[in-house]
């Protein structure tokens, strides 16, 4: 049996709001597993797949796919039944590309300078004063989304979007990023009622038992 | 005369992409320029426009827009008879969407660490480190546009669509950013070409014209 779709990611990367819309969706798809302590996305096979080494990329039947916003809102359209944006109100559709755009651009870059500061800096004491600031840029970050993005109980407010899994990925990382839960309830509220999705719990579970 | 868009902005930044799109778009706009220099995007005032404190902020009729990407999409979507999307192919408006999330969340972030290191950092040795990073990292997000993302002329192939005024503004600051323009030549031919189209020549005198 051959799937539609295939996408090479690695497991706790933002990779996940992908596999999760792939479910929600209800596309055929396998999954390419990399793994980052082989340093796999910067191997030369891999480079031919996205020459980016980054993940995730998508390959789909018509081409290849890469950046989460852009693969997301790409499989909205794809499978318009499952209603997973807003594709026939412009505005609507807009603020949730926006919301997508800030996670890709701000929270995401905050919370990368903990692990990933090699890419803006060389020396060690620069990487260190950037896993301080981490908990402070990634904080405000989640300040705004409590406070003006977050409409609830789903990002857009009744609908639930590709902008739901995308947020709830990345506010896996949130503890880990030295970020206070109790000081974003809303924020927390919407993990949870994202995280008892069906589609959900699958994903997590397949993005770990996945072969390369 | 009232204008049925309002752009918060200021002089070169990533909103000079807004408003070559607003006049390839044909919308009827009005500028309303920040000054950088005097905080205006952290006054009160702003922040009620704008949380996040940053620019480009559209005020449109049904409400406000932020993050380029995603007003650009909004206004290709508004604009259909300007044709500045592949709005008909869900994969070719993804790869198009893919390219200035790329621009957003990379080249731009890579950008942004010469200026305005102490987002993700404290000390000034930090800040140097960065500084002094810019051209290589930088110069990777030139590397890969050059070599895989730019198909020419146009960055999308033939059609002109509204990923050309974004790579045309983010390539208004790579001799600022210490990149080699002479290891570029596809990226530089394309900022040439974009150059010469009259709605660019005016966004650009009109970018500066603007008062608060």
């Amino acid at each position: 049996m051959t799937s539609d779709f295939t996408l090479y990611y690695a497991p706790d990367t933002c990779a996940l709001a992908v596999i999760i819309t792939l479910r929600d969706a209800g596309a055929s798809y396998d999954l390419h597993r990399l793994d980052f302590t082989k340093a796999d996305q910067q191997s030369a096979a891999y480079l031919k797949v996205n020459p980016k080494g980054r993940v995730p990329a998508l390959r789909t039947p018509v081409g290849m796919l890469t950046e989460v916003p852009a693969i997301l809102v790409y499989l909205a359209q794809a499978f318009p039944a499952a209603r997973l944006a807003p594709l026939d109100d412009p505005f609507a559709f807009a603020k949730m590309q926006a919301f997508n755009c800030y996670l890709a651009s701000t929270l995401h870059v905050a919370h990368a300078h903990r692990m990933r500061g090699h890419r803006w800096a060389d020396e060690e004491s620069s990487f260190a004063d950037m896993r301080r600031k981490v908990p402070q840029a990634v904080g405000a970050c989640y300040d705004l989304i409590e406070r003006d993005l977050l409409e609830g109980p789903w990002v857009m407010g009744e609908p639930y979007t590709v902008a739901d899994p995308y947020l709830f990925t990345l506010a896996q990382w949130l503890e880990e990023d030295g970020v206070d839960p109790a000081a974003f309830p809303r924020v927390m509220d919407h993990r949870a009622r994202v995280a008892e999705r069906a589609s959900v719990k699958r994903a997590i579970a397949e993005e770990w038992d996945a072969q390369g």
